[in-house]
């Protein structure tokens, strides 16, 4: 067992009867084996000693039980690393940013306190995933839906929280922002309710965000200043239909205006659900049709696509371009999703299909007019997430498949944020590229397209794997760092990152040497005066360990 | 001149000598003459020693200016009250929450630094007002509308920073959800971007909200924290075409299921713009149309009716109910409009029409098809706010005219927010007019409706007159620190509201014993010790002044 740093084997042990007596003996793990499971099973330092690894996990049942814990926690300066239920991987997994922390595991608090059909939202508990709650409303037949992420087994609270997103329309699909109201246990162990939830007989908790005063929801995220038990969310009210059509563009110089027009098209809510965008000329696919291709096997390719792949630059050359026109096969190609009743998607399509007209060999599809609900069973021959339906197939990428004989051990993703247009994606392509070749790191395979789950920006999201051997994951995690520092040098940051990496992406946020952090660190020492919630998240010390670990 | 209290006279001169130096002579006001000018028109404490007033005033024009400001400030305890230009009438105009502080007027700091017409963003000062940012994209005919308060003379970012509210698109009429990054001077002075703005080179500052790690712009909304001095927003595209229709319904009961139905159609995204809610036959307008039928006198009413609607309750009675269905007047009435391209909003308003089908003898008319960009000089013939165009009409309410012959003094908003229910609109009406009546407050006449400037919930602003007699005032303080305390016992929180009021509002947001009050002055402590910013904002006080007015 690993301890926290500075506590006592008889304080642990102390602390460890306290948090029996609190929570039940049952519901304090200290065995290796049962400790073991809150590895992050994508951890870059795999076989190393710097791996962090807790040092027992607690699962307390009520918000009560997370209170008498934080109070324990203080009293013998235990640190505390709260998640919520699910596994994060690729982002840290369930390991505590500071190892000998206590995992407070918040996976039994699983009640779905309310989901309101006339006004569309829900009230859940952090150990709520997905699935419970897509469960909960599919028994009740409730005509709402949620918006996923993939996959979808982890904890719709726990997801917010890191500023997660989905798949379905712009306003859902961001999970902080949908979020409305929170119930907190302050590392004082008291509780808090933001926004209306501050009023003893609240009636618009779940719905009216900000309340009155300082909002201070937002400080909660990415954080260590609280343990979060509750939160709303704003759901979508369940679609009458469902349309995707793709728009597919020849030429290599259309990428600049296909996005401003995208752009236009979902600023001014004219397409509203996820847009996934491809390149098929670059072998590079629709987010939302990876993990069926998965399943069915890559789209063929001819050796002679192959080849000239191979010889473009950044997903361009002149022979490449002509074979695409010569062949049909499009450079450009996005998926536009639209939900609602089908005079209105029809019309949208429409009104997108009249925006994209200007382009020379534009050609649109419609892949799919699904009148909804459509039986739960068919879902699956869709990228579930866009019917708001939770799914685990994500995980068929990196698995063994008969296309991919070597499955991955796991990833670490890489995800900075780029403006929102043709030029930015092309200049994240050279950049990046080159940082891989450079560091001789696998990081995409030839040219590569952002995401869309948020409004206004692109979001790379790039995986570096993980390896068996520690001096591949010791080169990769160098490499990692220096992609975080070369997208700094750019300007683009990234939105959420592991433990491991926290600190090297804070300090690419030093505007005004590094004032934004010390802020933050302002924030810990009067919230967390003794420092025991999750040391180190998001490069978030206390005060006793800030020296020791910058 | 009235010295912020514990601070001689001889400290004042001295730290009014530097703020000259600082911002230079022309630009601190100290005679009374100037200083007046931000008292609050609409003070409740009209010819009363208690009224909030400020010792002097400073304009700084640089974001260094303020930083010096607040340096100079920190070291002669000088309270400093940040305004940014406008009025904020009925929310306490710029007078500061605590007498004797010194304004910090940013009305020079209007730079537009960028309006990006391609991705829908601008990045303003806080001098900038929505006029001059309307203007400046005017000028530039770039295709993107602001959303803007009513009356427009305010500041974008001051409206933001009190949760304002505007009249386009719900995801742009929440002024503060649809900011994207701040710049903020700290109370020690120090220089602090939010978001993406924390990466020195930054390329998203306007396009991804909450960067890396906590995210704090919230708590800067409705605060004492900081001085913002940039800020982003995200635009709204120009709509092709606007349309808008009434849906009218004959019966008192079918107020419940209209209200569910807008909230479906809102939560879905079918219908967009502002949706306004009146009732005809209690004689309460449409939102948008009372500045037009200010001018134009209010729609006439038979004395038939008058006599039916004076004797109604809860604006029901069964003769009332019949003379509607008789003489073709509705019950209620709701003014939708839809911003975006004909088609869809076409489809828009047919699904909407489906969707009330249900309601016996509903009605439906279309009021506008208006093709954009339509001539600035038409827009005046309608609510100018909903075509995105800043607007001084809302002047006219309780102005002088040939049907209003006793203009009104001035007036306190009082601002609770309800659930989004039929029932709620009811309940709120017997709470409040029970309560005026009982206060003798002329809070409304008759039957009140909410307004939908937030998705999912109602918000009822009524204005309480202010007087010239202090007797009278006092007794409506009085009023409406008990209208605030009847609200809180059911449950409703005012979403903002004047100085005066402040304490009053905050407490009745007390779970936990006022938890989340004392929080704030956690983060209070911490981020302004020596306590210079806006002392008493939202009842935040620092350290040194809270036991007095507690």
């Amino acid at each position: 067992m690993k301890l926290p740093a500075g506590v006592s084997s008889a304080d642990f042990a102390s602390a460890i009867a306290e948090f029996e007596r609190a929570v039940g003996k049952a519901w304090v793990f200290t065995s290796d084996e049962d400790v073991d499971l809150y590895r992050d099973a994508f951890s870059p330092f795999l076989h190393e000693p710097e791996e962090l690894v807790a040092s027992a996990a607690l699962a307390p049942a009520t918000t009560e039980e997370v209170q008498q814990i934080v109070r324990i926690a203080n009293r013998f300066s235990i640190p505390l690393y709260p998640i919520s239920t699910g596994k994060n991987l690729g982002y840290g997994g369930s390991a505590p940013a500071y190892s000998g922390s206590v995992v407070v595991d918040l996976k039994r608090m699983n009640r779905v306190i309310e989901v309101n059909e006339a006004n569309a939202f829900a009230l859940v508990e952090p150990g709520v995933s997905y699935f419970d709650l897509y469960r909960h409303i599919q028994e009740r037949k409730l005509k709402v839906w949620i918006d996923c992420p993939d996959p979808g087994w982890g904890s719709v609270i726990g997801n917010a929280l890191d500023r997660g997103g989905g798949y379905t329309t712009a306003s859902y699909r961001n999970h902080f922002d949908s979020h409305c109201g929170m119930e907190i246990v302050l590392p004082n162990g008291e509780l808090l309710r933001t926004g209306m939830g501050a009023i003893p007989n609240a009636k618009t908790w779940q719905q009216y965000k900000s309340g009155c005063g300082p909002w201070i929801d937002g400080i909660f995220s990415q954080s260590n200043f609280g343990i979060v038990t509750k939160m709303g969310f704003w759901l979508m009210p369940e679609p009458e239909a469902y349309l995707r059509g793709t728009v597919s563009l020849t030429r290599y110089g259309d990428l600049s205006a296909m996005v401003e027009t995208l752009n236009y098209l979902e600023n001014a809510r004219i397409t509203t659900g996820f847009p996934d965008i491809a390149s098929p000329l670059n072998g590079y696919p629709p987010i939302g049709q990876v993990q069926l291709w998965n399943e069915t096997g890559p789209p063929p390719m001819t050796e002679e696509h192959r080849k000239l792949l191979s010889s473009a630059k950044l997903g361009y050359s002149p022979e490449l371009e002509a074979y695409g026109l010569k062949s049909g096969i499009p450079y450009w190609q996005l998926w536009l999703s639209f939900h609602g009743p089908a005079e209105v998607i029809e019309a949208q399509w429409q009104a997108t299909q009249r925006h994209f007209a200007k382009f020379e060999h534009v050609k649109f599809s419609v892949v799919d007019r699904v009148k909804l609900p459509i039986d739960p069973s068919r879902a699956a021959s869709y990228h579930e997430p866009e019917l708001g339906v939770p799914s685990l197939r994500a995980f068929s990428i990196g698995a063994r498949s008969p296309w991919n004989p070597t499955p991955s051990k796991g990833h670490m993703w890489f995800s900075p944020i780029v403006p929102r247009t043709g030029e930015a994606i092309i200049e994240a392509n050279r950049v990046f590229s080159e940082a891989a070749r450079e560091l001789d790191m696998p990081l995409f395979r030839s040219f590569c397209m952002p995401a869309c789950f948020w409004e206004r920006s692109f979001i790379f999201i790039l995986a570096t794997p993980v390896a068996e051997d520690p001096a591949i994951n010791k080169r990769y995690r160098e490499g990692f760092k220096k992609l975080i520092a070369i997208g700094g040098q750019q300007g683009w940051g990234e939105y959420r990152t592991a433990p491991v990496f926290q600190k090297s992406v804070m300090d690419v946020y030093s505007f005004n040497d590094h004032v934004l952090q010390r802020f933050h660190e302002t924030l810990k020492d009067a919230i967390d005066p003794n420092g025991i919630l999750s040391p180190g998240r998001y490069a978030i010390w206390p005060r006793h360990l800030r020296e020791k670990q910058s």
